[in-house]
């Protein structure tokens, strides 16, 4: 990618994650605050219904939406597999986007910090993320390589990532982290905008990648049910090792489960509230470091 | 009140609040653990429906659903609106209710600890939270004296009180504040036996209230839009003093909005998920000591 012309900045993917939406909401009535000189900067509010009433959706995770058979298929009449048509007009379509860059809003209740999520490791978003951490080393960088065709918003176009924050509940703004994601938007567009210029360096101290492998469920009974909670240790430790042997569940009758794998391993979206009904009780990731050069 | 000879732990009044639900599977699957030898003690999942879709309520909140004018309403058929006719068959009627006590498990995403809320202040519920209180510092105890007739679950019996707990996101468990609240379930559940067998004593060192004095919303715009989102300084900081002057707010562009009341009061439900949508950003206490004798 030479010149980045267009920007989309997306918030209320998930209608109840309100650090995205009220930050749109600033930047809608501020212009000035997301506009930069050598691009445009486009604003989305993802899922206006589902902020209407507080939840995550209305039918289906909008953020699950976006697969190529998906869009094209007119059968689908769920209001989010409509809204991600819409959607696709605005910034698709997937393959031929009509913006260079797409940054996803999301928070969690989990402790993520303040993360960068992304889908493909480019020179271009490894670099940003490599700034980005290089001013505020609170930030986290993690990498889900794909499999299949993502079907994430932000799967629209190829430099697309998510900023994920947390931990805040659903349906609650934290101020603290409404301000730090507000700096870490502004930190995006004014790295955009230098790049424009020319006038970034290249950042070449290695960068810290947490680097997504699988998924651990919450232990369930024969009809689903869980049947264990987090563990009082592992509660808010996304990032930290985890060890073999360590607890990672408490049975409701108070009993603790241990992990079971093999090696160390960086836990994150430890107890996110929507990864429930997904069968997610955690992410494991591994650390690695990045030469980045 | 002489004997008591029937208590009702209810859990899942509101959907999204976890712990109550789980705690009532984990004593519906051991009885033994709520079962005491001078009582019946009934469980009660509040709302059913709500909970198998993660949500506060379906219709309207089942917790404001007990006026006796709504109970006896029969053109009122919202799924809560039905649901709390059938909870006042189970428990009340409403001034003859079958059960003596009703504990209602709630959670939070408020800085609340363990909280007792009160909505009479009869020496029985005093000497209860009194114990309370003695046995585990941690609680707090919360007192609203009614203005009108109560619309609250707890309110088909004359002694029926929550327990809230928090701060917990909704629709996630904590197992740290589960394990807490079963503990004091139990603490209930054991007072009320020793009650029953005339060996409890009266505590008669002072009592420590947060009486109810009103509440304060958002900062809001024209169309009923919140502008401003609780002051880091105050999130978290339920039950510590508030003075004049002190921030409360913080708008989305960056100031900060004071306390413009005269004296000090102690806020707590402070940023509740589920009260933006009820015009409460926060409700005001005042601290009182009560003899207790």
């Amino acid at each position: 990618m030479n010149k980045i012309n267009r920007v989309a900045i997306v918030g209320g993917t998930h209608g109840n994650e309100f650090t995205g939406v009220y930050l749109l909401k600033l930047f809608e009535q501020n212009l000035n605050l997301v506009k930069r000189p050598s691009f445009e900067t486009l604003t989305l509010l993802g899922n206006p219904e589902a902020f209407k009433e507080s939840r995550r959706y209305i039918h289906k995770d909008l953020n699950r939406s976006f697969f190529s058979q998906d869009l094209q298929n007119s059968i689908l009449t769920g209001y989010e597999a409509m809204r991600a048509k819409v959607i696709e007009k605005m910034l698709g379509p997937k393959g031929k986007s009509q913006v260079d860059v797409i940054v996803d809003l999301h928070s969690t209740t989990s402790n993520m910090g303040l993360s960068i999520l992304l889908g493909e490791l480019h020179p271009f978003t490894l670099q940003l993320a490599a700034y980005l951490t290089s001013i505020n080393p609170e930030v986290k960088v993690c990498y889900t390589p794909l499999e299949q065709e993502s079907n994430l918003l932000r799967s629209l176009c190829d430099f697309g990532f998510a900023i994920e924050v947390g931990p805040v509940a659903q349906a609650v703004l934290n101020a603290e982290l409404f301000q730090k994601t507000e700096e870490l938007v502004y930190a995006v567009l004014d790295y955009l905008e230098r790049r424009n210029q020319g006038i970034i360096e290249n950042i070449n101290s290695p960068l810290t990648l947490y680097r997504f492998g699988g998924v651990i469920d919450f232990p369930r009974n024969e009809h689903g049910e869980i049947k264990a909670m987090i563990h009082p240790q592992l509660q808010f430790q996304d990032y930290q090792p985890l060890h073999p042997g360590d607890p990672i569940f408490l049975t409701f009758d108070g009993q603790a489960i241990a992990y079971t794998g093999t090696s160390t391993v960086y836990p994150i979206f430890i107890n996110e509230a929507a990864y429930y009904e997904k069968g997610i009780a955690m992410c494991l990731t591994e650390k690695q470091q990045l030469k980045n050069s």
